[in-house]
């Protein structure tokens, strides 16, 4: 595995996903993954810029950062770029009053959003809340607008939980999009926009960055889409068949983020 | 609305959509739409041929037919052409055994098919039944399969019932067909296979047929793929945008069932 990473030699910073690369999460919080932790401090230790960009809308990012922290990962707030804060700056730029379709352990990320009166509906990973009730609310408020507006965060297909493979939101969306005739605006991975802002947070350039991920569409491919290396871990949702993609190929595959970490800290 | 209707002289029987044309459906039963019954009758006074050709999949046709006579309709269970029966010749055909994601009324349909160790997931409209849990349930056993088969019993997008729409089977086959990376196989309209037993029902070939129904795309746009002539009703899910669909044009449009039966008679 360690030929052809000479590329890894310029590199400054790591973009991490959490769910499948630091833990495998399930509804009593989660198990790490082996060996992810002490990868997290080794990344600090080497001075390498380390952010987590997730997809994760199942909570607020100090919910997150609490979990993960007593998982045993050394991050905090400021570390952790998500999809729930770019949708309020989306709606605060468009002037967006949202009907909220979401985990409602993450509605406090929209308490000081307006939402009066919707005009556009956001989908996140509402999991339980993904009821036949509430979803034929959000449809009836969509297919009742002259123009549609449907933000999804993320648009992912499934993750693994301890219990097994659950449908993430993706899934959702395409049944409003299908519904309503509409093309849903994604904010999250694989957004090249929602990938920008996770750079600029790093504080280092994509070609200085590589991006370690699951999923090989959304965190591979939406990363690679932006300029960054990216590498797919053999964890998570990580199955066999993603190594014959037909339209994504990871720069390099890794067992596990323990093993990303040596190799790339051997380069430098 | 009577000019350029030449071509209805050589009509010879009629496919019935019943959701939206016979009546509007509801949890508490549906109510008739005006005419609609008396225009049933002049149907079968007149001599010409009748079929329903419904994507109804939330009770037995026995159940459907019982229904709609008590709604006043005078109808026979010989006279509906509905997608349970197509499914389950198809399932008998190709030796599969479904995980079945249906209605609990629909289950009589699939009394006689084995359904041990499933190897393909049957959706049907599951109305309530479409919770996280079965949602998720029939996801894992779709992504466990080497090759994923979903049959759904339909494609339409929504519905409208008493009390509002109501999203169709059409928007979680898409949100199973996007998780697992699979293309259903649609039995229902608008498939040609099922207009074709319809057709075959009615026992008059397609260019001798109309079909009427408030679906542009399932029923009209099914039908006039199969060589029929096809009429929009303005009742149901008709929604006036349906008259300016960038790809179906039906051969006409009239207010309601009752119209249509009015001007086919007079061609004749």
């Amino acid at each position: 595995a360690m030929a052809g990473w000479g590329w890894a030699r310029s590199v400054r910073g790591l973009l991490l996903d959490v769910s499948g690369v630091l833990y495998d999460s399930g509804a009593d919080g989660g198990v790490p993954i082996a060996g992810s932790a002490e990868a997290v401090r080794r990344i600090k230790a080497s001075g390498l810029k380390l952010q987590l960009c997730t997809n994760e809308t199942q909570a607020t990012r100090e919910d997150f950062v609490r979990k993960l922290r007593a998982l045993g990962f050394d991050v905090s707030v400021a570390e952790v770029t998500a999809p729930a804060p770019a949708a309020c700056r989306l709606l605060r730029e468009r002037g967006l009053r949202p009907h909220l379709l979401v985990h409602h352990d993450l509605l406090p990320e929209f308490a000081e959003i307006d939402k009066t009166s919707p005009n556009c509906v956001v989908l996140g990973d509402a999991a339980e809340n993904f009821t036949y009730a509430n979803l034929n609310e959000a449809f009836r408020l969509l297919i009742g607008m002259e123009k549609p507006v449907l933000i999804s965060l993320g648009k992912g297909r499934y993750y693994k939980e301890i219990d097994g493979l659950k449908l993430d939101v993706g899934a959702y969306m395409k049944a409003l999009e299908y519904a309503c005739d509409v093309q849903a605006e994604v904010v999250g991975k694989p957004a090249k926009r929602f990938f920008e802002s996770a750079l600029a947070e790093l504080g280092v350039p994509a070609e200085q960055a590589i991006m370690i991920g699951d999923d090989i569409v959304s965190d591979v491919g939406g990363a690679q889409q932006c300029g960054m290396r990216a590498l797919q871990v053999r964890t998570g949702k990580y199955r066999p068949s993603d190594e014959n993609h037909p339209e994504v190929k990871p720069d390099a595959y890794v067992n596990n983020l323990a093993e990303a970490v040596d190799i790339i800290l051997q380069q430098l």
